[in-house]
């Protein structure tokens, strides 16, 4: 059965927010499932602090050297957003004190119809504000470190992803793909989600409750003080 | 135990050759995990034709419209390669008939120690001749349409991916990830994927004869032929 609510306006509108150094599979991850409903039924954008090249890279790359990605608008010019991609990566231990970004995603954030962050975008929702008072999850090897910024928020220790309605957030990097393919089920239904998870040949995770990695709880804490105090 | 061969010069160079209509998850779900080697491991570099920016899309999707990525060399101005990625996506259907591509990757291919698809990619990779007289497997649901390409090649029905040594294919999309781990445990051993795969939360497909979508033969195929007549 097709849930979709055929009174919401169609496109959907999704802005991914980017940055250097965010975590390529994070957000190209995501944008995968939701680029395959086709672009009648969301459009798909970039958006950054400006419009220069962003850089796209893991842990220890110098971002001049990291494949760089073209945003489509800046803060100031992203239109009106049904839906905010919020990827994680070395990058947000930086923007999480970018004052411009937060003020942006808070104030964004509020608007949407759902915010979804991958891995540690967790950590600039709950800086933002957005996880106050909410259930959520991000990558497990930084957990306290993310949950730090969200004093709030009812953080859980093992979930693949948690979706709290107009908020929801997925654990590490791959996790994102399995909440992107829930969020289209719940828009847009579940046969819709597995056709495109069959399409994309992805063994989807259905089940939020199941996390693999669970037992991985801040076994990165060490290396993450030994980047703060490079 | 670490298979590493330290005979070989570090860092080994990649390089993923893109172009209009590249899949956005074929493409960025291997980088993640070669990238997670580090930069004194391997070095990344995206190549295109030209140095203009390249639309990373799915089916359906206006060029115009898509992410868009900034290529780090044209073809004349590449280094060396010992690793060449060839993501798959709606854009081999228009670069299989684009002579120098398929010169580059033909010369190129040659030369590297390993040229590996994804998806469509192996399209390429047939119409550059890589494919000859090897074994090799692509997206189940245009199956046929890419082993046209390949007359002397001995396609796998039921493969996640095939590697043959110097060339690797794997089947649709997400199966990109598989055989990157598996070609990064060939290249650094066992332990140093596994770390990757835990690192990014990915649940890894380990065994390469186990393929979960062979069922979908050749499923795409009255879509692709709609596509052809448009």
């Amino acid at each position: 059965m097709d849930m979709s609510d055929d009174a919401t306006p169609r496109p959907l509108v999704l802005g991914a927010l980017i940055f250097d150094g965010v975590e390529p599979l994070d957000l190209f991850g995501p944008l995968e499932m939701w680029m395959n409903l086709g672009p009648d039924l969301v459009s798909v954008s970039l958006i950054a602090e400006t419009t220069e090249p962003v850089a796209v890279a893991t842990v220890g790359w110098p971002f001049e050297l990291a494949p760089r990605l073209l945003p489509h608008y800046d803060f100031e010019h992203a239109p009106a957003l049904d839906i905010i991609l919020v990827p994680g990566g070395v990058g947000t231990l930086r923007e999480v004190d970018n004052p411009r970004l937060i003020e942006w995603l808070s104030s964004r954030g509020a608007d949407a119809e759902i915010t979804t962050s991958v891995c540690t975008g967790a950590q600039l929702l709950a800086q933002a504000g957005l996880l106050d008072d909410r259930s959520a999850t991000t990558n497990k090897a930084f957990f306290s470190y993310v949950a730090g910024f969200g004093e709030r928020t009812d953080w859980q220790r093992s979930a693949r992803w948690v979706d709290s309605g107009s908020v929801a957030t997925s654990s590490g990097v791959s996790a994102g793909i399995d909440l992107s393919l829930a969020l289209i089920a719940r828009l847009f239904g579940q046969e819709r989600a597995e056709q495109i998870a069959a399409g994309t040949e992805y063994a989807w995770h259905r089940d939020p409750a199941h996390d693999p990695f669970a037992d991985q709880i801040d076994i990165a804490m060490p290396f993450l003080e030994s980047l703060q105090s490079a």
